[in-house]
């Protein structure tokens, strides 16, 4: 640890907690374990509710008179009817519609945005454009950091919190709300699938009172502290920056076309490219893999994926669930064999190959 | 461990090697520890000669008709009379002379250069403006991987394996080498003041048979894996970029005034910011603390630095250094304490403060 890898606002007391390790994501810590397996997480989360340290998803901030232009031109997503309030998914792409990134758009206001980035230093990119176009527009980082409430009992906790106000939250919306004299943004979302919400707290040095009073009033709950579960995640297909996207992949491969506009009105960078693809269609996309194997292995560097011993894609997330009893992957397989059924063979290392078949996304 | 923190080509050796622990570095993986002390390292790294894989490093390649412009556009440095074969060390910056990062620049080509980056999406921020400006360039990474041979005797041990014609080679200077039938590029280079060279590796597939080959020459000269070593690293005043430096900071501050170019002819993105700055003086300098006090803790927060119980700055990067006895620190400190032996108190934590004064750069 050193200064470089930034400690976020909740960072004592996830220490506190009991955090056994942690992952690296923007240059900052993302606990990764609490002395519980994957499994105990998983089955917990789908139950009752966990909190989660998210602050390395970092903000972009970027306001002025040309920052809708700005974000339009980083994003093949038309953002034109985003109102106030909304929270989008928006892919980055470059010149070649390769995937810089895949934050979170929320619109603040009509001439300010913030972008909750995956792992990518999207401020870097932001900037660039920015300078390189003379935009009259700002882009910082402000002094905001997520917290995320995940699980089926998350809403039931925050509105003794918050009140009953947030029920009225749109799924991937946003609204605000008081805490101790400080006005907080709070939006439906997060890297689960079983519902709840990210407090995107402003003013770090709030972080202890936040977690604090989450964590007491979260007793009556059976909260635990966690962290985004690799089971939960890739059983609801929920992609991840740099595992089944990097600036290698672009949107049609792993599947992001409903959140691209082509052949639009929308001008953006890549999106000549990007329709150039579109038109002679992937070489790749993303399908799930269920896999017959005993329990243990973890995706750690992408495992091939083999049909009749050709290899025809790669495994880029992995693991197995202990609900559907087989691993579950998430896999970019070559055209020509995008067969929901197809049996295939995945190779875990070169010793160990086991049968599966691909499956449709999210799994069952 | 997933595939968004990549490895390198040489993490199998790493492994094989008993590393004990790893960083992350722009996304991948940077050895810590190899199952001896920062002080065990220390010693052997001023003896003898050590192994680094410093991947990290990953390299922006920026090729065409407008890379001079391009790079130039990024850096306060004047590039203009650099020569194929030369490294610069280049800070980047933004529009407000925050500084994005400070890589070595390999100029291999009147078209062609490399950016061997410290931890930070350059390659974002290049895209960002190449497009933004329509510049006729290319940005993209190579299948490059810096490899580190530092230490005394890394001259000998190189020359067993390429021959004489790597003595030629002057500081921050690289040249062109066989290996196995390929064309390697080697630099007198490295983030160390022992001297030694980086190899910049084109082609990962050849990887272990680097190490293997630099591995087996060294037993005859004490080799042993390593890493950066943060005593060295101090002792020299080599800064670390998320340490003594960040957006927040720029190339004034942390004592950069001799690779950037104030007032001259280059045209260059932030260049009225730090003129500005240039001309008020920066508000804080970079100076060296040495600390009295007992060995065995690491600066992993920024250490406060106290004048007669006022607040004069902070410790960046601080440890014990078991050759001048004392703790050795890199510290950005308030303009108006610019002075060599000034006493300060410094605080490692709530409880434990102790004395110091301020020093030069590098420690002798």
């Amino acid at each position: 640890m050193s200064r470089r890898i930034r400690r976020t606002p909740y960072t004592d007391r996830v220490e506190a907690a009991g955090v056994t390790g942690f992952s690296v994501v923007n240059h900052m810590l993302l606990p990764k374990a609490f002395n519980r397996s994957v499994e105990e997480d998983y089955w917990h989360l789908r139950k009752h509710v966990q909190i989660w340290d998210v602050s390395c998803q970092r903000q972009v901030l970027i306001y002025g008179p040309d920052a809708t232009e700005l974000v339009q031109l980083m994003t093949p997503r038309d953002i034109s009817r985003a109102k106030v309030g909304d929270c989008l998914y928006i892919p980055i792409i470059d010149d070649k519609a390769g995937l810089i990134n895949d934050p979170v758009l929320l619109k603040l206001a009509e001439d300010k945005f913030w972008l909750s980035v995956a792992d990518s230093d999207v401020i870097l990119y932001a900037k660039g454009i920015a300078i390189g176009r003379k935009l009259q527009v700002g882009v910082s980082e402000p002094d905001v950091f997520p917290l995320a409430v995940q699980g089926p009992k998350a809403e039931d906790l925050l509105i003794e919190i918050f009140g009953k106000q947030i029920c009225s939250i749109g799924f991937f919306k946003f609204s605000w709300v008081d805490f101790k004299g400080s006005r907080q943004l709070i939006a439906r979302s997060g890297y689960s699938r079983q519902g709840g919400f990210e407090i995107y707290l402003r003013g770090g040095r709030l972080g202890s009172s936040l977690w604090d009073t989450i964590w007491d009033v979260g007793q009556n709950y059976n909260i635990r502290p966690g962290c985004p579960n690799l089971i939960e995640r890739i059983e609801g297909g929920l992609l991840s920056y740099g595992n089944e996207m990097t600036q290698e992949n672009n949107p049609l491969e792993i599947g992001l076309e409903k959140f691209i506009s082509l052949n639009g009105s929308v001008d953006y960078i890549g999106r000549e490219a990007l329709e150039l693809i579109a038109e002679e269609g992937p070489e790749r996309l993303i399908h799930g893999v269920l896999i017959d194997g005993p329990p243990g292995n973890v995706c750690t560097i992408p495992w091939p994926v083999f049909y009749k011993n050709k290899k025809i894609g790669q495994v880029t997330s992995g693991i197995y669930s202990p609900r559907l009893e087989k691993y579950v992957g998430l896999a970019l397989i070559d055209r020509g064999y995008w067969t929901v059924g197809l049996p295939v063979e995945v190779a875990f290392s070169s010793s160990q190959c086991f049968s599966g078949n691909l499956s449709e996304l999210p799994f069952a």
